[in-house]
């Protein structure tokens, strides 16, 4: 589903650990919500199947550590996943290609409430370009490089159609940016440098032909 | 990224094997509109920066045996992969929640032409009711049960918001659904002979934000 080909220096915790964080931090803020102050690590193992010294690991891979036979203070939990994911800071992103998609993404708050911040779209299609779509105003492509010249954008996130894929991929790395999320099936050549993560329904979607 | 938790008679490849098919698959599929006939498994692994033998062993799950130093028959090989996938046949699906991301996924072409076939969205809001989104018709959500009644559904791609989730996942199984896409971030709890898998974009704009 994703993959790394960045030569970066490796976090403390492991990229499955890392892709497990977001749902122990929905969990636990869940449960702030509803008043609770001290959470076990039985208790969040029970509720997301998963064996009770996984979740003691990844939680401690965060820097917290829980009070044995009581469990984490919740509020100070929910702190140290958030800062561990960065979900505490702004990430500064653009959008390229704002089809069916792409508007979604704009507007998906799971993204934005954790630090996501777009600071624009781009499109070639006339009729987008100028509009504002879920709160984001979509450029034309051609401003794409000027555009990150003066802004401080890191993260590329790449819901073009296949066919321009790899152009534009090549655009977005030329012009500066280190990270791209690539919704596309393509799979893109980009620089070392460059960290590239793709997501793919497809795969899932093969999952549930095979099996339902 | 995703979670079976059905009794299902398993196929004969794995998981991993059958998330990596449609990346062939699309590769092939290229490999003809551009006139190839022949395509090795050497030159698929070099594409998709896999190892030739796990290539061999992934394509050989479907059945087909590649020619040794030559290769495999490029029409044969799509017919093999959409035979195995069954995307070659259709699968009825309702969308329950057509917000931004449920209409993303109603246009989504990648999944509709491979087989993927909504009959039907479900929402409460009033707005929508009526409506069609990318082709697709929504009904009000109380109409779901003598729908699914009515029609072959097999697969319901949810896409609520987080609160409603559960409420929602169980009038989809007590309508007699047998496979569920879970789109929210909501861990459901859904009988045994239902399929579950889960989707979280969430876990992969971790790795981002860990990383970039």
């Amino acid at each position: 589903m994703h993959k790394l080909n960045k030569n970066v220096t490796m976090s403390s915790a492991s990229i499955p650990t890392i892709r497990r964080l977001p749902s122990y931090l929905y969990l636990v803020r869940k449960a702030k919500e509803e008043g609770i102050e001290i959470i076990s690590g039985t208790v969040i193992a029970n509720e997301l199947d998963l064996e009770p010294i996984q979740v003691r690991k990844d939680l401690a891979s965060t820097g917290i550590i829980g009070k044995p036979r009581v469990g984490y203070k919740v509020t100070d939990l929910i702190d140290a996943i958030e800062k561990f994911l960065n979900w505490d800071k702004k990430h500064n992103a653009i959008l390229v290609g704002a089809g069916n998609l792409g508007s979604a993404l704009l507007g998906y708050k799971e993204f934005t409430k954790n630090g996501l911040n777009f600071l624009a779209a781009f499109d070639v299609d006339e009729k987008k370009i100028g509009t504002s779509i879920n709160g984001t105003k979509v450029h034309n492509i051609s401003e794409l490089e000027a555009f990150v010249r003066n802004e401080d954008v890191q993260i590329a996130v790449l819901t073009v159609r296949s066919g321009i894929a790899q152009d534009v991929a090549d655009l977005i790395s030329e012009a500066g940016i280190q990270t791209i999320w690539n919704f596309t099936k393509v799979k893109l050549k980009v620089p070392k440098d460059v960290l590239l993560l793709k997501e793919d329904l497809s795969s899932s979607y093969a999952v549930l032909s095979v099996y339902s």
